[in-house]
C-alpha cells in the first residue's frame, strides 16, 4: 500500500483502515499525520488506546462501557431507579446522554434481533433486561431503538416479553425531527407525524 | 462529548478526532469500534503506534519515512542514482511508488513555498536538494509538485535555484487524467491538454 515504507508503517495503515470511517486512502493520510506529529498525537494516542484497553470494561448491570463496574450511571443515586431506557448500542446511550433528556438508567442490548443475520434473543442482553424489569423496582421501560425493520422487530419482541412483568413499556415518539424540512423527509416519517399530530 | 463514559474514553475520542478524516462524531464511532474489538483492533493498534513512534525515522538524505536511515529507496542499488524526483510530502512519494512509474530516488521538500502562510525557502529541504543536485552524480531533477498556486511557485523557485547546477530540471506532464471525462474537467486542464497535444 505504501511501498517500501517499512513493515511498521504498513501495519499501522492496515490497522487504521479497519476503523469505521477510514478507508485505505484516509488511513494512509491518518498514518502520515500521526507520524508527523509524533509527540503531540502518535504517542498520546498509543497511550490512550492501551489505557482504554486495560481500564474500560462492560457494566455488568446495564452493559455500558466505563472504567468502573457498575458504571457511573448505574451507581448515580441522583437518577431515577424506576426508569430503564433500552438502547441498541453504547453509541445510542451516549447520544441519549448528550441530549440530556433522560435521568433514569440504561440497558444496552448489544444489537438487534435479525433473522437475516441469524441474531436471536439469546445473542442479546434480553435475559438480564427481563430480570431487571421483574425485580420489582422498575416502573417503566422505554424502548429507544432505531426506527428500522430490525429495530421494530426487536421492540415488538421486547413488548411481548415484558408483558409478563408489570412494568409499563413505552416507545420514543415519531415525527418531524428538529430542523426537518418536509421536502426532505421520507413519506413514512410524514405519515407518522400526521397520525400523531397534536393540538397546537 | 460522551457524557459519563469516563476520562479514558473521553481522551481517546479527543485524540481520535484530531486525525484527518475523523470529526467528533466519527471519532466516537471509531472509539466504540475499537473498544468492541479490544483484542483484534484496540491492542494491536496501540502496539503498532508505539512501534511506529520508536522505529520510524526521517531519512537524512531524502526526507522519506522509514525504519532505516538512509531509507530503503536511497539504499536500493537497483535504482537510478542519477534521477531525483522532488515531492511535497511523503504521501506524494508513496503515491508515486504505487504508480510504479519511477525508478530513481526522491527528495521530500516537507511543504511548499507559501507567502500567505509565511513559508520561505529556509523552512523547506531546499538546501539539501541543491547540495545533492550539485554533487555531480545527478543528471535530472523531476519536479512532481502539485498543480496549485503554491506548487507552481515552488517549482518556479526550484527551477531558478537549480539553474546554477548543470542538472536538467523537468516537470510532470499536464493533461486529461486517465478516465477523465471532458465534461467534468476544469477549463485549465482542458486548455493545458490542448496546448500539449501530440500526434495520434
Amino acid at each position: 500500500m505504501a511501498a517500501s515504507a517499512g513493515p511498521e508503517i504498513e501495519r499501522l495503515i492496515a490497522l487504521l483502515s479497519k476503523m469505521p470511517g477510514l478507508g485505505p486512502r484516509s488511513a494512509r493520510r491518518a498514518a502520515l499525520a500521526l507520524l508527523k506529529r509524533r509527540d503531540q498525537l502518535l504517542l498520546p494516542l498509543s497511550d490512550a488506546l492501551s489505557q482504554a484497553a486495560t481500564k474500560v470494561r462492560t457494566c455488568q448491570i446495564c452493559g455500558a462501557l466505563d472504567t468502573q463496574d457498575p458504571c457511573a450511571i448505574c451507581q448515580d443515586q441522583g437518577r431515577d431507579p424506576a426508569l430503564i431506557c433500552v438502547v441498541e448500542e453504547v453509541g445510542a446511550l451516549w447520544a441519549m446522554e448528550r441530549a440530556g433528556a433522560f435521568r433514569g438508567r440504561y440497558h444496552v442490548l448489544g444489537g438487534l434481533l435479525s433473522a437475516l443475520d441469524g441474531i436471536g434473543p439469546d445473542a442479546l442482553r434480553i435475559g438480564s433486561l427481563t430480570a431487571r424489569a421483574g425485580a420489582g423496582e422498575i416502573r417503566e421501560v422505554i424502548l429507544a431503538l432505531p426506527a428500522t425493520v430490525d429495530g421494530q422487530t426487536t421492540a415488538h419482541y421486547l413488548v411481548e416479553t415484558l408483558a409478563r412483568t408489570d412494568v409499563a413499556v413505552t416507545l420514543l415518539a415519531r415525527g418531524v425531527p428538529v430542523g426537518g424540512e418536509l421536502d426532505w423527509l421520507d413519506d413514512g416519517t410524514i405519515a407518522q407525524a400526521m397520525r400523531a399530530r397534536r393540538p397546537a
